[in-house]
């Protein structure tokens, strides 16, 4: 099953537009789990099995993993979420960008090592280096637009030929690196007049959102602004405001809510009768 | 000592210019090192030996690494790294861009996990997502301005208020960038007008210049174009033209050779008397 089929039927069974970022940091996991032996596994698995009623996606944010050495509790969790939610796509967050023959390199870490649905790419160096992740028509390929930091507008906004940087790339997306319609984009919330107009350059485009939780992003805008034609075509993600929703034992059962509560927002703005 | 101090030095007592990329890709390493337990570390191991006195740098590409699931042996080149050569600086190619909390692990990732002397970031998402890497005063960070492949031009060729955004990106590199002077520009060989640019833009920044070998660039106009005003400034890179000089079990003598050919070439260009 493609990550697109796998999305769609994801947004509709679990009637969520919610993903959740499993950005796992070790001095903010609950004590109780500090002296397990796989700690940032045990967090997410308890995490999954909280969440997953409640979501369309999963992304482990791969710098994480990367910087505390837990590449084997990414695996870990990468193989959890396969064999006890297959129905739930996973991104991987690498924002890779690189010539061909590396990007093939960074393809087979997210698409063989680690065996995600889908990865979000940065398209600063051009077609041939988001190639390598498009050519694998079965995967999502989530391409860097208008991200949600205070400084994204630094080239992001810059105008060329009457038009800002990033709606060249979403103008792309939607046509030429879209040729095996795997394309999907990043815009942040904290910029929802730039989502109304990505999401009418690209009408077909999944759209994952990040930015609603401690980055202060207005969730009715959102949804307003980013939803397609059919009210779905949104990933929103929240990484600490479910995580860390209880620093304490707790912390599970607090991200369920948390998740829940996100999705009961989301919905409660998605056109009626959709 | 810091990156640049280290970049500096190794420029004059090595009189090269000559930067080694250590990409090493299983199905191309030599037959007789193919049953080794870590038969990456020993290819690395034995162009290190064979190539330190004729270069200036060696960088990793973290791709090769991560795509093969060689981390460890990405930790054991560097550790060899450290030991037997500390004086070459060591750039980790990874050319990471995220928003600052992640920016951070990844940064963790490239100084404390594996201790490298620089590294490479993409500027698309603007200055708050290199600052976690340019905070590091005595580490480099080269900043992708214009790259080498055949569509870097998608993006990095648009003009916005006269000016490439490329260009862009090279004028904020050498000031508002720059408050701690660690900050360097990859910059293609195959694009030697450009180059010409930035070296102007930018008199005193390190530039790394990538596609001088398999890519095709062109020795002289890059020594022309882009050596600062002591005739030195540059970090040529050559990955596949130097690691697989040779196919045989002679591929560390004929990498050496490779490497003090190609340095010879750079000298050949530098104006006389520097």
């Amino acid at each position: 099953m493609s990550f697109m089929d796998k999305l769609r039927a994801a947004w509709r069974n679990n009637r969520s537009m919610v993903c959740v970022g499993l950005d796992p940091a070790m001095e903010k996991l609950p004590a109780a789990l500090r002296g397990a032996r796989h700690p940032i596994f045990e967090f997410n698995r308890a995490l999954i099995d909280a969440t997953r009623d409640f979501v369309c996606a999963y992304k482990p944010q791969a710098a994480y993993y990367a910087g505390q050495n837990a590449d084997e509790e990414l695996a870990m969790t990468m193989a959890y979420l396969r064999e006890h939610c297959p129905e739930i796509p996973v991104i991987l967050d690498v924002k890779r960008g690189d010539i061909g023959s590396t990007a093939t390199m960074y393809a087979k870490e997210a698409f063989d090592r680690y065996g995600a649905d889908a990865v979000t790419v940065n398209p600063y160096m051009g077609f041939d280096t988001l190639k390598p992740f498009l050519d694998h028509a079965d995967k999502g390929v989530f391409i860097l637009c208008r991200n949600s930091n205070p400084s994204s507008g630094d080239l992001q906004a810059l105008v060329a030929d009457g038009k800002m940087i990033y709606e060249h790339v979403a103008a792309l997306a939607a046509t030429k690196w879209n040729y095996n319609g795997n394309a999907g984009l990043v815009v942040g919330a904290t910029y929802p007049e730039e989502l109304r107009k990505v999401r009418a350059c690209c009408p077909e485009l999944p759209l994952l959102v990040p930015g609603v939780g401690a980055q202060g992003g207005d969730v009715e805008a959102v949804v307003h602004n980013g939803a397609d034609a059919e009210g779905w075509g949104l990933v929103v993600n929240s990484s600490r405001g479910i995580i860390y929703a209880s620093a304490g034992d707790d912390f599970a059962a607090a991200a369920g809510q948390a998740a829940a509560a996100l999705r009961d927002r989301i919905n409660a703005f998605r056109p009626a009768g959709l």
